[in-house]
């Protein structure tokens, strides 16, 4: 087991490489398209914001399901760094004064510490537009239904409906605490979904059948549910250092978390269920999909 | 003169209602796809935001020019509609405290003054992501290599090397005026990109051969150009209560623009050169075209 953990974190380390070096490429200077300038100050924000050294966790989840199921490499990578950009805009927001109002993210200055206010918020918007547009790009090169598909499931997983709407439920979560029900929408909008778009747009991409895309999509969905309880264990188990930002925040908030409600032993057994099943819905694919119980296992274990 | 100006008034208010009518309904609180839940004040804040009055320009411009080229006028209109959500999403922002700090829209509270910072930022964040939803969304009755390509040609007008990135250079403007070209440069990207995008997307939508878009395109630019001086102009002539807005702020900022440097004069000239290039670029199009260079003359000529 312990090889296997080995192994499975030189394979994050490997592909959160290859996504690094696509990210740094789409975010140099040279003009796309009928881009008119790339304003200095505000690609050095947005680079700020997305070369960090981050764990590149929902990339690896859609390159390894587009790996299972066969999708093009090249396209995947670029599909995984468009997801990127969009989750990194979702922490650039997040941090602003007005809404977390945090100043340190993975051990750095957030990036309205580092520049300003107002260039954090256009780092987010111009981060989450250029997520739309590395998919649609003709260098991405999928059929145009794939792109206007991924397009479509991305928009609804970030905006409204998804990951947007959970940080406005956040908000209010502070003045009015939720109830179990109210705390589980809010988590699966706030990181659930882009969780799950994750694994879905691998099965997107590969042009793949509904069975395999509805089952890499609950696959996401237990993913994301996960990913989010251990987020909240570790916020009353965890301190500052090893996390590389403020922890016991939530609490100290009174915000509702499902562990506060149910306890970190709950949590726990939970979260065993989850990997439980993860596994289930990995089982036709035999051995193949390996690396994705292993990613599941590693979401739902991760001590930092 | 004055009968063409007033039918053309007519009908740009009777698209404005067009517009208005797609946009609350893609604003209701139906489901869409996958989404989970349209949090009730983060969707309040949006359709304030967006359901206010506003002129419509942009998808007028759209709107008419995919009428010219043959473009179904049902996929149209939603592909307007997308780009009013885009256009508003940039005004929300715009406005925030830590941008412009402007608490006048149109003549009614803006955003974050009607409901919290936080909230309009998440307000602004959900509109742009919406803007490209619509136009992927299967309602969207276009072909999926059309969609891509409008997908693509919105990203790069309203991001890092269009309005987003414009907006950027306009807040350096105040701490480091810059220099003519850098003042046209600001402009195209702030305010002239997303014109020009209505324009070409109207041939985009309609599979027009590469003649008429880069002609719409063309002409998408000389009316943006033309916008932003007309602004310039009213932001020295007017008066805060005829805008609906603040004025004379750029001034005050010690924001450079043309007309500050060249005087009301020089710019009122310029408008007629725009007007004219507008002629010349619609003249193969005939009668058929008149109401798009009456577009063009409303925005040289107009008092607000």
């Amino acid at each position: 087991m312990k090889d296997e953990m080995q192994e499975f974190s030189e394979r994050m380390a490997q592909r959160a490489d290859q996504v690094d070096m696509a990210l740094a490429k789409l975010l140099d200077a040279r003009l796309r398209g009928d881009e008119i300038a790339r304003p200095d100050t505000l690609l050095a924000a947005m680079r700020h914001g997305v070369l960090n050294g981050g764990k590149r966790l929902r990339p690896f989840l859609l390159l390894e399901t587009a790996e299972l199921l066969g999708g093009d490499q090249e396209a995947a990578l670029r599909v995984a760094a468009a997801t990127e950009c969009l989750h990194c805009y979702s922490l650039i927001h997040d941090d602003l004064p007005a809404m977390d109002d945090d100043s340190l993210r993975r051990g750095l200055p957030t990036v309205h510490v580092a520049f300003d206010e107002a260039t954090a918020i256009l780092a987010g918007d111009a981060l989450l537009t250029m997520a739309f547009e590395i998919i649609a790009a003709p260098q991405t090169e999928l059929a145009a239904g794939l792109k206007s598909e991924l397009v479509l499931a991305l928009a609804q997983a970030s905006g409204l409906g998804g990951m947007a709407g959970g940080q406005a439920l956040d908000l209010q979560a502070e003045k009015y605490p939720p109830d179990e029900a109210g705390i589980i929408t809010l988590q699966s909008m706030k990181t659930g979904a882009l969780i799950r778009f994750a694994c879905e747009a691998g099965a997107i991409l590969s042009g793949s059948n509904p069975t395999d895309r509805e089952c890499m999509k609950r696959f996401g969905e237990a993913v994301g549910l996960a990913f989010q309880l251990a987020d909240d264990l570790l916020d009353v188990t965890s301190d500052s250092q090893s996390m590389g930002k403020a922890t016991g925040k939530d609490t100290g908030r009174g915000k509702g978390t499902l562990v506060a409600l149910h306890g970190a032993d709950w949590a726990r057994t939970q979260l065993s269920g989850l990997v439980s099943e993860a596994s289930s819905l990995l089982s036709p694919y035999g051995e193949r999909a390996r690396i994705l119980l292993d990613a599941a296992q590693f979401v739902a274990n991760r001590k930092h």
